[in-house]
């Protein structure tokens, strides 16, 4: 079992007060305030690090894939977008969108299509969110999702991916897909 | 609706490549690798990222919450420890520990542990991974919890809170209490 940190500190009211989050043990550690939280104010906030934290786990899980595949790859870039919104009145972290460009020699896209979608199933900040009852309730399922439009963390109601491959010697990105994750990780 | 990005780059095979992960558009930016997320290897890691994210999350809740009952906190701590292990052979975010401390002026702990209560059912992380069906079914949320042994962000199977409040003018840390969230937020 692997254990990390990360701190935050916190003086004063929420809008006015301002914080310092520590990444580790001081990896990173950098202000944060209401304006860097939700305006557009200098500083950090949460879920630009859920976002960096989904993005380099999901990379990650996807070159073991792709290595255990036999096409390790030569890059593989990930952007990820929190989304914040309003859910019965109280801000809520309501979707994740995963958008990765690979340049992996020897595939096609069809193969890094099936491998990201592999990578979203077993990148461990993905799992999180996982619900085994799903697989069992599909009807429980699209309740969920529509009652209070949650995305979790590649769970129930899914983050939607969209994966585009670019294959070596080709300098056009190929099509861009987009998809919704169905609630069971497949 | 706010939306707040990060990035993650990766080149090569998972264990001999290497890896760059930017939040936002550069607040930070830094390597990481095979060994720092899961040896001791110099650089960072998803999990630590998720850990700040959440730490700072529930801060700034608590904060609010403090301040709306007419008690803004001279200063909160709170340390985020993320775990990391194998269910069903795939490493899984597995659970979040959160420890948090307050200075803050004519609260005892009783109203601050509530307050704190309150903070995790709100807090806009945690809600990622709530789910409203285990308000109705008991059953199946234990089943979830025992079978999976997910904690998920705050939602069903819960974090452990571990809270501490000190008094102004008392410069003993009162007495830790831990206890394991209620899957229902409650």
């Amino acid at each position: 079992m692997t254990v990390r940190s990360g701190t935050a500190e916190w003086h004063g009211n929420v809008q006015s007060g301002s914080g310092t989050v520590t990444v580790g043990d001081g990896v990173f550690e950098g202000a944060y305030s209401y304006d860097s939280r939700f305006g557009e104010g200098k500083g950090t906030n949460p879920e630009q690090r859920i976002a960096a934290g989904h993005a380099a786990c999901f990379t990650m899980a996807l070159s073991n894939i792709l290595s255990a595949a036999g096409h390790p790859p030569e890059s593989l870039r990930t952007d990820a977008r929190v989304q914040l919104r309003n859910s019965d009145g109280v801000p809520t972290l309501a979707r994740i969108t995963l958008d990765t460009e690979g340049r992996v020699p020897g595939i096609v896209e069809r193969q890094f299509q099936a491998h990201a979608e592999e990578a979203k199933r077993v990148c461990p900040v993905s799992r999180a969110g996982r619900d085994p009852r799903d697989r069992l309730d599909g009807q429980a399922r699209r309740r969920h999702v529509m009652d209070v439009d949650i995305a979790v963390l590649g769970g129930p109601g899914g983050y939607t991916a969209a994966i585009r491959a670019a294959q070596l010697g080709d300098p056009r990105p190929a099509a861009r897909q987009r998809h919704d994750q169905a609630a069971d990780g497949t």
